[in-house]
């Protein structure tokens, strides 16, 4: 993989006319971009709120390769590629023929030749989307469905369009608190990488020091660190609960379930302290009792079903933009039209 | 699993109007309703008696739950939905976020809210069909595709429909002799309901004592015990064995394979003590030379592959059906239009 | 497996008009049938040189049967499939209800007995689809996607359509060269009964006699066997290189990669030898450094990929021929109209 390239603002990711033709991660894309999709995510839900199908991507044929499984991100790929109407393709990738001793690349090559249009990625190494688009398959549309701790840029484009739908405000104007294991997270990365491209001015870290990535300075001055819950979701608009992956615990990093609820956990008691229009959410799946109280993940202010929904519109979003950036730079349509 | 309510007749299932919602057991519904099942399955033939395609559930999404594997029925769903031209998910659920350490109720929940118009479940426990109706997702149509010893409606329906087709007689005039492990069939019980809701007043149950099921005297009138194969066949219209599962071989309840042949197996000789045009039934998969002999599993009488196909239009109407219920329910259309 | 059956040249898989019904292998097609398998496969692509979509088998259901596990096969099919607008189930045969005790003859006629329309068959025994079609399902389109080391047919007329569309020469003017592992291929045997069948005069097989097969000398006056590369590929319009199976190194049949490449390695120094616009062929997976040097399978004379794209428009021709023949003979349509 090629690690240098990952933290170069890659322009990789677009076409000649500055369109997506891939979607590999946050950074590097400008507040247009991000909010093209968001747009374009929002279009796709009817007066009655619900998700509508269309025929965007009738005639295409999207392959899924999840080098690591993850049946629930392949699950919302599927439904969204299908609500526009593609034709889907589940590509075992494990044990296609890189196991008869073919080359990854060959395999690719060899998909893409089965007239593919579009690539969803799933890579459990950091930059494997990335590395794909640049030197492997440029031709097909890779869309980045997660890849080891960079990147989950979808997921961050998903939480984007919650708070917009749920919240009515604009980024500038919220104060958000990101809460738990950071240092593990790539959603964390992610979202904060797209909360600062859409403005947000107060972004705040909540975390023990042992659950921070290294180099957590650089994140900029909208982000700021708490080490004590009750500061940091004082006055928030928006609370983002992270799921504590059950095997950090009982490391250096982290004692027990019990201690991190007792003081990371989301409850009634803390949530009174944030803005009482305040929404709660939590990229999946959720841990009861240890990041979050049932009587919160069920509460009127969680949004977290809301989420699942809105990551099906964005991940239409995504697939549909990407692929007219790609019909775009082969000459084969003029403008983007969704 | 709240078995206290699989006892009483569940109006679970119908919405307002009394419309089909969700399709969980034959008990409780009422002739009308199974009679529009059975319309409905009936119309999805043309007039060369193929099995039509149609737009029924375009745009829906409909999501295979197999916490029990089944390639058969899994299939049999699938094929059903895609001739309604669903968008057709299969979740491995049992790989899915439970092994996370995420509540059931979670993962149900995430993926209604991946816009899933349509559950179609599979379960080794009894009512796990009804609890998801009735507790976790009512807003999604659930269809019942078998649980433990329960229920197995839609073997139910293709049975009736069979039966109809077959023998263009009404219900109340055909004698019927069901044969074999009665105790351990999901598919007696279903269909000794509905033959009963249907009308028919001469149900034989043909079996050892061992393989009746405990209770056995409340099953009404209509239902007759016979011990004896040649008594219990005798003058009937409709043959229906059960499969032996070699589970149950070699168990107290059943000696071997041989003796149950000799005392139950459908041969010549005894089929020729039923009526001349009595049709052989048999759910699938079958033991050759158990209880069935080849020669009528292939012979004229035999109704059993036209089952498998009424089978598919029994599920095309379930799952249409129960997609109006809901749409219904929701105000979204006025009436119920297949 | 009816063994004897698979020499004669079986008229089978074709209707009384002479139309396709089955696709089970070239040998006994005559050169018109192959003509419009291939005038078919070359209609799908744009004048782009892009693969088209259609709705020639819409609403129509085909069902992926790999007994023996082929990824990238069934990958190819269901592309295929679904660029026609059929309905594709991929059927778990392995673990269908032959684990129950079933016959495979009875799981056969329960899938045919769900609408099935077209059975695509991978089968680790020779004449596996053949028996299926003549013996079992005969009114079902059986499609062979490969047999033991019988035949591949749409590999072979993927290699035909490749040398039609790469060449623009009449296989009659062509020389071709097969190299490699002839013994084991059925690739090599559906290849050159395809090539004689379209009329090409020189066909060379270039291999160790370790490696061809038993008979060799009945394949006829067009095939000439080289022991030597050098002579084999000279003047050719048309390399195939053939992929050496990892579980032959080290038999007696053949010592070691290195040895290999030595002696039958394609190479630029011997792709010189053949006529400057040569091209080459491999079925894929490759084993770089093996059968083919890298800068052979990445340079500008390999089709390679090319193949496989063709392997789609070819897989889509005779799913859509072979369903029209079954349509003609049923009486269901008139002509076959593609």
């Amino acid at each position: 993989m090629h690690l240098a390239a990952l933290h170069t603002p890659s322009q990789i990711q677009l076409n000649k006319e500055g369109n997506l033709k891939h979607f590999l991660t946050i950074e590097g894309l400008s507040k247009e971009t991000l909010t093209k999709i968001l747009d374009t995510a929002a279009s796709f839900f009817n007066d009655q709120n619900q998700l509508i199908t269309n025929n965007l991507l009738e005639g295409r044929t999207v392959m899924n390769l999840f080098f690591e499984n993850s049946t629930r991100t392949r699950t919302t790929f599927e439904a969204a590629a299908k609500r526009l109407s593609a034709n889907v393709l589940n590509i075992d990738i494990a044990r296609s023929s890189t196991s008869k001793g073919e080359t990854l690349r060959d395999t690719l090559w060899n998909l893409e030749a089965m007239a593919a249009d579009i690539f969803v990625v799933r890579h459990s190494s950091s930059g494997a989307a990335h590395f794909i688009a640049k030197d492997v398959c440029p031709h097909v549309a890779i869309i980045n469905a997660g890849d080891g701790r960079h990147a989950h840029p979808t997921q961050a484009m998903l939480d984007m369009l919650t708070i917009r739908r749920e919240t009515k405000k604009d980024y500038k104007d919220i104060s958000i608190a990101i809460i738990g294991d950071i240092k593990h997270s790539r959603v964390a990365r992610s979202d904060m990488a797209a909360l600062q491209t859409l403005g947000c001015k107060d972004i705040r870290v909540v975390a023990p020091n042992t659950l921070l990535p290294y180099g957590f300075d650089d994140y900029g001055p909208e982000v700021r660190l708490f080490n004590n819950m009750e500061d940091g979701i004082k006055d928030c608009d928006v609370i983002i609960t992270l799921r504590i992956q059950n095997e950090r615990i009982d490391s250096p990093a982290l004692s027990s379930q019990a201690e991190f609820y007792k003081m990371y956990g989301l409850n009634k008691e803390r949530l009174a302290l944030a803005k009482p229009d305040c929404i709660v959410m939590h990229p999946g799946p959720m841990n009861r009792g240890v990041e979050i109280d049932s009587s919160i993940a069920d509460g009127p202010q969680s949004v977290i079903l809301h989420q699942v929904t809105n990551g099906i519109a964005v991940r239409m979003a995504v697939l549909a933009l990407a692929m007219q950036g790609q019909l775009q730079e082969k000459g084969l349509i003029e403008a983007i039209a969704v």
